[in-house]
């Protein structure tokens, strides 16, 4: 098991930049958020990455691992494109680099996140492994044979475009029949909202399961549409297991007991792959990002006690 | 690139036994086909193998690789279960290499097929290939990174069950809209004579395209399933190339236009991988089968000339 020691990991989000250092035994030491200045331009949000990095690196920190939505090349450590943060070839680990004078990693934040289950969450006893992220949209990151999968252009994963329904509901990426026009938090709030009422989250539609009908109706869809999708991924990749992160996972059994029995009904003539919740929470990709960054630098020093 | 130098390789198929003796260029020196003996029994299907490679062994001989359907373990060489064949739990490489004195490899045969590509087909030039086999049934085989995908339990590649279209069609796997329920070669004959006319091969159908309406009909929505199955593949796993192998690729452009215009249309934001009619023919199995032996008992000595 390798431990995010002696580095600095930053995490890029759509509307927060998380970031943390950690210490010899792999514990973060110090933390800090900071908002995503994505209206401000690309200028101001690789500026406010370089920021948070520098804030947090010293004495004893050997590399930084960066993580962030979108198309990254990991090799050059450049964001390709990213629509919700507005860059396009945004040189980020040099910028990085250049501050700081250390060694630094760029890594998909979802394939971070699926790098920190497969170290230190629920995937460190299996070698066929599929993390996948519930929020506005939906992303995977596929662990096989104890490698991730990265694809021959870098993106592997594009889990939420699966078709589930023919000609079904519309999607954002503008096709139809998504799971993640069914099982994505946006989608949801927008199917919940065309029955009159109001939801503002995810979780407003969740609170109100067992009570109100298009709820229950919504998130059926939801968790149906998203076993559908696990089904085909499984057919693939013979996944030993199934982990869900993301915000939605708050709901629990509510979540992991429907999509169970959708992802089995799909696999009559085989053992289906277990479906769990991520224990990592929130904090999995910035965790991952730092993994990445201790993997390309070589094991850490062991601690003095 | 590999040759298949110095072995015996031997298909075992759910009609016929196919091998070969490849000599020290990596050239077929000796075949012979015979009938898969698969009415008879698990020992009647086992010796004919044995019968089959013990007949080409000969000296210069370094290893036999061996392919067949099903569930296989590669690391004991035992078929666990193939339903077509009736077998379970066949120990087929063990009874071979005690007949010839030999080291046998065991090798799933599309898994076979897409090493056949990758060293000596369509994927060369490529590091993230999808070789799908049209028969009866669908099944893929998948390089990822230059490496083939086993999966946790030996079985990725289950293309065939790809869920297309919710409830659609009833597949002979007991679910329905499997992608196999459409654009398998037994489903087509089935889905055509319910039109009241008669076909004995999916090959009499493709033959009356353009010129009989049902025939037209099936063969649209095979190729639109096909498609909608690839696009999920490519979403998942971000292929470079596909390669289409089987006896359907007979029907050349008529297959590869619709299939192609199919997956493009349902991957509208990224560039869709190039889909290709495999070579190789009816004997990528075998050759794979030959490739594997070679990887596995190292180089061969290089030729004499």
């Amino acid at each position: 098991m390798t431990r995010p020691a002696h580095v600095v990991a930053v995490d890029l989000g759509g509307t927060t930049i998380k970031a943390a250092r950690y210490g010899p035994q792999g514990i973060a030491e110090e933390t800090l958020r900071i908002p995503t200045p994505s209206s401000k331009g690309q200028d101001a949000v690789v500026a406010a990455v370089v920021q948070a990095a520098t804030a947090l690196v010293g004495p004893g920190v050997r590399a930084v691992g960066l993580c962030a939505p979108g198309l990254i090349d990991t090799e050059t450590g450049v964001i390709h494109y990213a629509a919700n943060l507005g860059l396009r070839d945004a040189p980020l680990a040099a910028a990085v680099a250049d501050a700081v004078g250390l060694p630094v990693t760029l890594q998909h934040d979802v394939r971070a996140a699926c790098m920190a289950e497969r170290q230190l969450g629920l995937g460190t006893d299996v070698s066929d492994l599929l993390v996948v992220v519930l929020g506005t949209g939906l992303a995977a990151g596929i662990i096989s044979d104890g490698r991730p999968i990265r694809g021959g252009t870098g993106i592997a994963g594009e889990f939420g475009h699966i078709p589930v329904h023919a000609d079904g509901e519309r999607c954002s990426c503008s096709q139809h029949g998504c799971v993640e026009a069914y099982a994505g938090g946006q989608a949801m709030i927008r199917r919940y909202r065309r029955t009159g009422k109001s939801a503002e989250t995810a979780a407003d539609i969740i609170a109100r399961l067992g009570t109100d009908a298009d709820a229950d109706r919504i998130w059926s869809e939801a968790t149906d549409a998203l076993g559908r999708a696990l089904v085909t991924s499984t057919l693939l990749l013979d996944h030993q297991r199934i982990v869900l992160a993301g915000g939605v996972t708050a709901a629990g059994t509510r979540l992991t007991v429907p999509v169970r029995h959708s992802l089995q009904r799909g696999l009559a003539w085989r053992t289906a792959p277990t479906v769990e919740i991520s224990p990592l929470g929130a904090g999995a990709g910035l965790l991952g990002a730092a993994l990445y960054a201790v993997t390309a630098t070589g094991p850490a020093p062991a601690p003095l006690n």
